[in-house]
């Protein structure tokens, strides 16, 4: 039970952080897997992040069926997460976002590729979900269970999938992992772009050096997750 | 009454969250259809839209005359409201700005474009309103009933019309639609840019994905309408 | 007296805003032509704008000799002001700054040209000031009633001159239009650099079109002025 | 102990500058020599910047072990700081940063030169610190005296080191001195990109410009540095 108080505490605060942090607005959401049950996760009610609060947070089984009766609306693309806990069980939080400098990646040619080590996630470059490939014309969100399937499928072993024409998706071992790759996709779509359009050639890290970083920052990541926590979640806790 | 009570809190809250938001700075206003009157329209007094209270709420007919004796001053560029109202008999509200990602499209012959979901309502392209084709050379302003009716001729049964060396319009069937039009204009003109100077091959929403996203968006923008509301116009009321 | 003390109210309150606005940071000035002796202009001592109150603001002559037997250290470029007053009889206020988005096209050979009718004043491109031109190597500076004589010979009759390796000035028959036209040339580089970057063509206002704008916006300048104030200076009076 | 006293002061200030100003966030670090022992230097604990307090801060000798028995984890990338010191005798204070407009930099072909007179202390254009030349492939980060000593013997006379993959170094002769370069570096960085995809062509400042301007800015770097403390640090001391 301390445990599971815990986690709820920090799925509050990483929605709070992820709001602070430019990384969603109105919408976007962040899931933990159940502590207890690997077959539930942890996702608010059809919520904006930032005034989520821990008695907004329901449990879904994998098929994002709300459970303990549950009757407030849901997240529209819940599916997403479901999907990627019933097909990787290495990974604990999923966030879903539609942060402006990565979109641009979701829907161009260019590959979102690691500029520098705090990406590292992105290892040689994030795969892209076209979801007109088994799909054809939807309204774009991953809605049903098929959808968030082929979403995880093309998000294979990675950290990172791109959305074309929507968003992206980064995973992690934990909140604090899927809430620092959130935010530094982010930052690394920006910083690419910069670099691209300088016309120079670019040196992106390779995949040993990427995951060599990415190894050494499960020992940091407190650093920036113990900042973010005081200042845009201090008062998270309703 | 209650109903028009609530739409008068609602058009002072956009005042509130557009300035937060960052779509309206000094210049730029939103209106709003008179709930009982369909022949008249809901619009402040000339004033900077982070201040606007609803005592500066003033009523105007579609030629933009304002009602009930107001001697203060108007926004000189009110007829683009009337106008629009006048013509499209299916729109609730209007706001105009000059935002900062969304003047350069304005004035390039390069299309804004919708590149991902939230700005669904650009459909295939937003048209752009050249003034110099019916009225030479101008201040640039839409100062007549003249000029509104061409403004609204060439935004047609779109949401936006961009306004070459100027700003632009979006339009919707309530206040928070306009609102996150007006929004998401901004937004997408700035994930455009970023993806068209990646250098790559961009893919746009097809039109058919973006009526589809446009319908889905009604049952679900009362969660940033929500949020902004929170953040931005908690004090609005005097 | 009154006048005096009310200029002096909007030169305090015109440093806050423009810091307010990031026109300016721990460097910059703005000044003031005095009301009374139009060979005497108001600015603050050597200090950041941000921190600048009544108390600060000394008396120079056209040559840039404090008065009033001041001994606090003086900016070291107040000879642009002096120099600028001394040439335009009809100006009032000069803004002086090294915001962020003008100073590439200062060392660009591309123009700064207005996009849209906020920045009319820069009719059809503003000048270029290149201090090598007659002063060699320096240190960039503008410290001598020489080099702010060459400064104010560019500028000619324009409200608006860059200076290379620098920054430029904004001038104004107002202190609320020196400042409007200092923030609208930062909003207007980074328009136009966005326009340019898209890679199509880009129409500018014409000159009929600026001069028509330019006109317009000293009877709506009041509406920015009055949020502005606001804003950022409602604290301003120590 | 007096000097200590205020340049511990100014250590924690800077800490919190950094993060007011964007150059640090959840990581990077700012360190100053010792006053009493040029053998020393001081630098917080493992710690996001703007958290650091003066209880924080430990003292290192130059092959960066932790004097005093200290016990609590210390930065992984100390070693930049120590091999500085042990190199440069001139150099008082160092800054380590990944801020975002400079990282394109330091994975480009294109060189960060000097736009403008505020960041003239990049001279003729900043050297870039590959880590792969000598040590191959590693996690990217300087964790060893050999690879501090190589970051060291690439930054030479210079003021300004990128570090390929990674961010950047500044030194100075003052704290304030290193945390102006700092900062100014992000700006020139992002100025510099303006003006290149301006697409026209661009001027720097010559050697002897930057040169002069350096020398300048040692009489006014105290007008930043007050503002600085006045807007971020003021809550500094615990």
């Amino acid at each position: 039970m301390a445990i599971l108080d815990s986690i709820l505490d920090d799925l509050v605060a990483a929605n709070r952080i992820l709001a602070g942090l430019n990384v969603l607005d109105g919408f976007g959401h962040v899931s933990v897997r159940h502590p207890d049950r690997p077959d539930r996760f942890l996702l608010s009610r059809s919520l904006a992040p930032e005034l989520v609060t821990r008695n907004d947070i329901q449990t879904y089984d994998l098929d994002s069926n709300v459970q303990d009766g549950g009757t407030r609306p849901s997240y529209l693309e819940r599916f997403i997460h479901g999907k990627i806990y019933a097909r990787r069980q290495d990974i604990v939080a999923v966030v879903h976002s539609h942060a402006a400098t990565v979109v641009p990646f979701a829907a161009s040619s260019v590959s979102l590729k690691p500029i520098y080590h705090m990406s590292s996630f992105l290892r040689t470059g994030a795969p892209v979900f076209e979801i007109r490939e088994k799909f054809g014309m939807t309204d774009m969100l991953v809605r049903s269970n098929a959808q968030g399937e082929a979403l995880a499928e093309k998000l294979e072993d990675q950290s990172t999938v791109l959305m074309r024409g929507h968003g992206y998706c980064t995973v992690g071992g934990s909140i604090p992992e899927a809430v620092f790759r959130a935010y530094y996709a982010l930052l690394n779509a920006d910083l690419q772009h910069r670099a691209i359009t300088l016309g120079g050639s670019v040196t992106y890290l390779s995949d040993e050096e990427a995951v060599k970083y990415d190894e050494t920052n499960r020992s940091v990541i407190e650093r920036p997750w113990a900042l973010w926590k005081q200042k845009f979640a201090s008062k998270a806790q309703p």
